[in-house]
């Protein structure tokens, strides 16, 4: 059972749409750019990850209290938290080609790419001359031309930022016209102003009720900073606690891509953690290491996560970091860890005029908390599990030859079926009946599928193909003492036991509670 | 431990934001109307409603599977739904108190209600006079000025539907003025032109995606429809079989209120069962006896629903019932069951060009199946549940006398907190830390709560304000011999047990599959 390979992206996107578990959005009409929907087994494989963080951030913790606000909010909740003014893109267009860029990605991807490609090409030409002593460290820090070209890339970003911090969009303009970028379809240079593009999806509340501009969320988080007092008041804790909630929120992604890792529609689990001014950056530590630990026991190997520690951190930040996942195209975050300091409370206390405070019996005196926060997205977390799973292997055939299969090593706890039923014949109705017995039995306590159709084997395969840890086949034996074979996917043993003992086999192999115990 | 009484609306409310249910919306901010955040206990225990629906719905069914569309659709979707021509509502304005109204409701509410006050009244008087030998229904039939007021209610409305369904709004309007209904608020009759207003919220797509109308849905059944092929494709059912979904829906409701009734947020929880055509009426006979045993499950009382059949039927439709609950303000809509033939998937089939159909192995053909829905409001739902249960009773007190309560009695499988740990006193650091180590123990397996503070009677009562069914207490006897008592809400009744059986006792109580079993 060696894997030969693990799955590219676009393998994913095929295997996801082929057996159920993400099809692109509105299909039928030629589908909606950077929006999903997940099938009957994805829905299923999300729920039980949304269920593992749950479960392990409120249910486990004393501290730590649920909660779900709307995703349309008051207006003043995005003047109060910024983004009214700053949650921009810098756009571009070009005339010809009527496509739009972000105009950093045009420095940072384009412009930079080329350059990148001419870096590329000398070191595969140095390494071929060279062989086994090519250092391409040492390439890189001494050869003129690569040192020159890395020199332009790196000049044209620092200029562009000079431009952005200055907010001099028509300096930023110059810029790239002094580059001469073109882009890609067109090849002209022929580029509209650059202008600052808001990233929040905006609707009308009309109606009677008054409220003209509303915006779709961009986070969740605010959801928890504006009920703060409402929380505190109704649930009695005490600092530090947590807020802890699961809820999609919306982006104007002006270039949306990469699957499900960056969607314009999308779900966050978020825990916001009120400590006392001062504490933060000790809760911070120690959220650090809980969360990786959280993703380490359900995702294997030592090296699928990384952190990545924050130089520049944004503008209501004291410390920042990222959980990064290797995916199939690279590292990237998958869960932020944020000490946030009092930034947010403070910019609503000043606007709304309610003060957002804890008086702390200890200290005798009220403060506005300071907040760490913790922030993974379920889709990224989606597409982290199941490109972890999702492997081809080999392992031996019935009569003991070696065949390739295509299997999902998911972790039992989050497979969207726990168990297939299968009758050796669909044509023997005295199997198919106990079969249908048995599910009948199960299905209360756990997600299982019904299949009677094809060889045993095929069936099988299928149900490797959607990670079901465990398949219970009903043969002649089961008509004489009761007992079924259980299926183990990844080690492919199969054991017999007496049919009173499936249910308690398996509810303990799929509970989510093991898991969290060893968090 | 008989209850004294329900409570009103208002009272939900209030109890609802005191203890962590429900709050408004951006309450820093004034709130936003017809739109709610659900709390620490309101979140769990709308989770705990939709678990339990999920797993009555796809668990527990070989032939229904799940799906989780994107709330984002095509804007065409919208276009063949109808919802683009025809979800409109007639919206009037005041021009003295910029008021805007439901046209209709001002026939409705605000002319018939003057006129419904003159009957009440006059039956108020009647009934004073002849004392116990009044006949209301007689009186009706049989007074002559309650049956010119009642013909007058009815005519209104008669006249209203004629323009309604003609489309004429400037006749509409006539009536209005002809009726001469004045604004509640201004007093006066200068009214604007009606016109229809569409209950879709509008957003734009821009950037490089091209997509510049897009809708917010306004119900989750259409992206089951246009997921069907892809679903058929991956999921290998075979007719009749159902894809169920939960998921959030938006409607620019003019008029929106009763607390989470009617909300211009809100999510639904729904299934749609394809049938081969002649077969779906047999199907929605079945829906609505399967459905309704759902709800009396866990809300008591025979009397607490009741179907209305409808008999004017949507354009779409050829059955339709709703399974209503009496809320605090009536019998309202809890769920809908519908037939809704091949309305939805024939017209996304003609607008798409997609063939959206079966081949059915029996009959040997292809055709358009015919769907069944069931649909259930979440948030009703939510408030359906929270009014059943919230009461307030008369119980003995520790000395015997009898005191009232404010208890819920939710079923354990929905209760937010499943069990409390409490230690008898707070100052001994024996029952505390014992305490701690039985929640530590329970906390995995189910949601717990651990509460030290204010004397035992207090924290009771504190726990049956928020329906926690299974109070644990750890007393000195706890540190002889390894018992603790288990309280229950309802009975009262304390046993005492060891504590390796509390996890057993209470998780068989808690558990939703005791539930579908009896379904």
């Amino acid at each position: 059972m060696s894997t030969v390979k693990k799955f590219g992206l676009q393998e994913i996107v095929a295997h996801c749409k082929e057996y159920g578990f993400v099809y692109p959005s509105s299909d039928i009409y030629g589908g909606l750019n950077a929006v999903y929907d997940y099938g009957p087994y994805g829905s299923q494989l999300r729920q039980n990850i949304k269920d593992y963080w749950w479960r392990a951030m409120v249910q486990a913790h004393e501290n730590i209290v649920g909660l779900d606000a709307s995703i349309f909010m008051h207006p003043q909740t995005w003047v109060a938290s910024g983004h009214v003014d700053a949650f921009n893109d810098p756009m571009i267009d070009n005339k010809d080609s009527k496509k739009r860029y972000r105009a950093d990605h045009l420095i940072e991807e384009i412009y930079a790419g080329k350059l990148e490609n001419k870096i590329a090409k000398e070191i595969r030409k140095a390494a071929k001359r060279f062989g086994d002593a090519f250092d391409e460290q040492e390439f890189r820090a001494t050869n003129p031309r690569v040192l020159k070209y890395q020199g332009q890339i790196d000049s044209a970003i620092e200029r562009m930022n000079v431009f952005l911090n200055a907010e001099d969009l028509a300096g930023f303009k110059g810029l790239i016209e002094e580059l001469e970028i073109k882009c890609p379809v067109s090849g002209t240079g022929n580029w509209t102003d650059i202008r600052q593009f808001n990233l929040m999806f905006s609707t009308q509340g009309g109606g009677s009720l008054g409220d003209n501009n509303l915006y779709l969320r961009p986070e969740t988080a605010q959801g928890i900073f504006v009920n703060f007092n409402n929380v505190l008041n109704s649930s009695r804790q005490k600092l530090p606690f947590g807020i802890a909630q699961i809820g999609k929120a919306f982006r104007n992604e002006i270039v949306a891509r990469q699957f499900v890792f960056r969607m314009r529609e999308f779900e966050q689990m978020e825990m916001q953690y009120f400590v006392r001014p001062g504490k933060e950056l000790e809760a911070y530590e120690y959220w650090k290491e809980k969360r990786l630990r959280w993703h380490q026991a359900i995702i294997g190997g030592e090296n699928a996560h990384r952190f990545h520690n924050h130089e520049k951190l944004a503008h209501y930040a004291n410390a920042a970091a990222d959980i990064e996942f290797e995916y199939a195209f690279g590292f990237r975050e998958l869960e932020g860890i944020h000490s946030r300091t009092d930034f947010d409370l403070k910019a609503h206390q000043e606007l709304s005029g309610k003060k957002l405070q804890y008086f702390d019996p200890e200290l005798k005196e009220s403060y506005v908390p300071y907040v760490v926060e913790t922030s993974v997205g379920c889709d990224r977390m989606f597409l982290a599990v199941l490109s972890d799973a999702l492997q081809e292997d080999i392992v031996p055939d019935a009569d003991g030859k070696e065949s390739s299969r295509t299997v999902m090593k998911l972790h039992p706890a989050l497979a969207p079926v726990k168990c297939a039923i299968l009758p050796l014949l669909k044509n023997k109705e005295a199997l198919t009946s106990k079969a249908r017995e048995v599910f009948d039995r199960l299905k209360y306590s756990f997600q299982c599928q019904y299949d009677e159709k094809d060889a045993i084997g095929r069936r099988y395969r299928r149900q490797d193909a959607i990670g079901t840890p465990y398949c219970v086949t009903i043969d002649f034996d089961t008509l004489e003492d009761n007992t079924v074979t259980i299926r183990d996917r990844d080690s492919l043993e199969q054991k017999r036991v007496s049919i009173d003992e499936v249910e308690r086999i398996i509810s303990e192999k799929v509970d989510v509670a093991q898991l969290l115990r060893q968090l």
